[in-house]
Formats: C-alpha cells, structure tokens, sequence
C-alpha cells in the first residue's frame, strides 16, 4: 500500500516568547513533471517546489501556459517501480494527444549550449506573444467587481488560514463570481492549478479575470495571455515587462487591487 | 557607444478613479548568466527576471549558491557583437578559476533524459546538504535584535518606496548592523545580490543573520545554508521542507520577524 502525501499542512514545534508551542507550517515538495504522447517515452521536462494537492491540475495547468497544448490526454502519477515511497506522489506524467509543435519554454531556454544570442525584454514579449491563446472578447469586471475580488479571493483560502504561507488564485466571471481558488507556496502553482482545474473540469474556456494575492510579474501575465483571459486582478504591484505585454496582448491588467482602491495599468 | 539600461523603475500611466496620472513600476528583465572558466568557451547556464542593477552580484551570488564557486576570476556583460543594443546589459559572464566540481543544479535538473528517476523532498534536503558551506561558529542574534531587523531592512529599500513591487534581502551582524541590502522583484535575486555584494567586496565570509522581505522556502534556506550563514530571518512564513532543511544544517530560523513578535522553528 502507498504511503500518504503530506496534506497541505503539517504541525511542527515553535519557540515564541520563551515558551515551546505547536504550530502549522504549509508542505513544499517538489513535484516533477514527465511529458509523454502516442509513440514517444516519457520525458522530465520541469520541476518545481509546490504544496502539494491538486497536482494534476498544476501538471494541465502548466502544459497549457507553456504553449504545449491546450487539452490533456490524461495526467497520472507514476507507477516507476524504481521510485521510493516518498517519491511516489512527487512525480506525476502528462499525455498528450500528439507530440507538441515546440519543447518546454525553461527546458529549452536552459538546455541551449555556448552560442550567440541573448535575451531581452523585447525577445520575451515576442515569445509570450507567440502563444497566445483567444483573445478575450467577453465582459470585464466593472471598477466596483475588481475592488471586490480580493476579498473573494481571500475568503477562498483555506490554506492561509492555518499557515500564513500560501499564495492564492482564482478565475472569476466579470460579474465578480468565483469560478475557481487554488493555494500553493508557489504564485505560478497556484495559477497553473487554476487553469489545470478548468482543463481537467472539460471547459477550457478563458474566465474573465484572473485573481492573485500577489504582485503581477511577466510570468503571471504571461499565463493569463496563454489561456486568454480577459483581465488579469493582482494585490500587489505589477513590473514593466508585465504592463508591456499586457498591452501588447490586450489584457486589462490591475495592480493593488483592494476592497478601497485599484489601479488599471495601460 | 552604448544604450543605457533601464533603471530600478520605470514612469507608466495608470487609471485611478476615473483619473489617468502617471506612476512609477519596477523594472523587470531577463538576465542570462554564462559561465566560462579556463580553457572552456563560455556556456549559458541560468536565465532569471530580475530588476537590473547589481546584475554582476547577482551572477556572483548565484554561483555561490548553486555550489559552483566559492570566489569567481571575474564578470562582465556579454561583448558579443551579434547582441542586439537592447540585449547588451541582459547577458553576463561568469569566468570562474577552474572548472566546477558540478554543472549548474537547475540546468542539471532539467536537461536530464526520461531516465527512471524521480524527485522527493528528503532528495532535496540531501542534495542541499551536500553543498553546505562551512557551519556558523560565531554569535547569533538575541530575540531583540531579530525583531528589530525587518524595521531596519525597511528603511534600506529605495526602490519599494517608488514603486510597492520589490523584495529585499540583507545581511545583519549578531548586533544588528545591516551590512548590505539589495532589492529585486525576485525574493531569489536579491539574494544572490546580497551574496554577490560580499564576494565582490572581497569578503567571502558568512554574515550572522540573512533577513527577507518575504516568506521562508526551501530555496531561500538552502542558499542561506550553502554560503554558511548563521540565521535566516524572514517576515514571512517559512514551509515545511525549509524547516526540514534548516534543522539538518543547523541554521536558526525564524518566521513572522516584526517589531512586536518572532517565531522561531526548530
């Protein structure tokens, strides 16, 4: 019999003001992703530190913002039997339909050898805007919907509750439901989570807008214009990169989102 | 001649109320670090966002990190003549004394093939072990000083004022004395700045306390415990495996630093 993952907490002992307590802390594990399709082996192709839970959805999720596909054949864990028990839960395989049209964005950013090029932010925007999914043609969000979604966002974490620890993000309709709250210590998890849960739910749609508890960097963007969503709704601050290819791709993009303000970024 | 890099922050216009004004983000750009050491041509081996500024003790630190180098010969920008002006300041070399023992972790990580293999967390925590730096001998900081040092790394961030969107990093003795601060919208980055700032300076030893904006996870500890510093001090919550990993490599660690209180895992 398998042995239990870690649930996305675990207790552990804490000094504070002198005196020996209990606590919880929320689980990182790594989890490796393996990409197989009909006629080819299956290969490692990325692997991050998340909290463990909904991890075939973060396996979809990131398959589908990598411009690999936009639906799963399926996505177990796997059954090597070479892998020890406690790496039985940390490495999950994706099957794809047929082979993808390009390799894993980081595998081949990072497999390169010795040759002349380079990167710049131009290169970047470029790069995301090749895999853009549908534009979005929906509703947004009103004013009135993005000041509320924070606090949608924060009732939905359970996970926060307990550890302080976690990111959190959501897909929410412009009338400001929540289709969707994922948590991971990881704000790129918890994205692909979102998307992986839609996909793997058999409705690929984009939503209207994207909620997260954190800053809206390139990468976040970068994932919402892959799946096509129509407004991307961050807490924190966005960077540069981020507001250049929100432009550039058509996406509304809000920085320090809170129930008294928002600021829309264009 | 040159074009100059984009600063720590850049001037956008966003909508506020009704309002268009203008406002300041935080610069985001790739940086792709290359290694190269005698008699071996120059590799690429990480690419990363990250603010520009303090890019070469970025590249630094990040090679103390990963285990590769304790000291480097050198770092440059990239001279290659097929850059483009934009791409100029994004490319850095690293020119090491010797080759290293091992290729870069990441990149390691990644390239491997669909060999039978797989990834748990007691791997990590191992695998960190291994490039443990040499163990903290000298005094830790008291209870008072470590809720004194998110204050102080506070009133080190220059570009947070301007913008909300950065990250900060610093170095504290046991008696409180911030040595360096660096910002980065990535947590990662402005500590290997903070890293690379030591060694670059010519002082390659490990300081009594890192302190981070953010929270505690597994990479921020195992870079804490390969250059051998004595505490890691984060405002934010730590994970599971960074308790782990603390614990096995005898680095203190504490969570939610602030004015009024500190917790301490262990």
């Amino acid at each position: 019999m398998r042995a239990r993952r870690p649930g996305p907490s675990v207790r552990i002992k804490v000094v504070e003001g002198g005196r020996t307590r209990e606590d919880r802390v929320v689980t990182e594990e790594p989890l490796e992703i393996r990409l197989q399709w009909p006629g080819a082996p299956a290969r490692r192709v990325w692997t991050t530190m998340r909290t463990p839970g909904h991890d075939f959805e973060l396996a979809a999720g990131w398959v589908r913002h990598e411009g690999l596909a936009t639906s799963v054949h399926g996505v177990a864990y796997c059954t090597d039997v070479t892998l020890a028990p406690e790496q039985e839960f940390n490495v999950v395989t994706v099957t794809l339909d047929s082979e993808p049209r390009t390799l894993p964005h980081q595998h081949e950013a990072q497999s390169a050898g010795s040759s002349a090029c380079g990167v710049c932010g131009r290169d970047s925007v470029e790069a995301a805007i090749a895999t853009t999914g549908r534009p979005w043609t929906g509703e947004l969000p009103s004013d009135d919907v993005v000041r509320r979604l924070p606090g949608l966002l924060r009732e939905g974490q359970k996970v926060f509750d307990r550890t302080g620890g976690v990111h959190a993000a959501g897909l929410a309709t412009a009338a400001g439901d929540l289709l969707v709250v994922r948590e991971d210590v990881g704000r790129h998890n918890a994205v692909d989570k979102v998307t992986g849960a839609r996909m793997l739910a058999g409705d690929p749609e984009a939503g209207a807008a994207l909620v997260v508890s954190g800053r809206a960097g390139f990468e976040l963007v970068q994932k919402a214009v892959a799946v096509g969503t129509g407004a991307l709704v961050a807490v924190g601050a966005p960077t540069s990169l981020a507001v250049d290819l929100a432009a550039r791709a058509g996406l509304a993009l809000w920085g320090f989102a809170s129930a008294e303000r928002a600021v829309r970024y264009c």
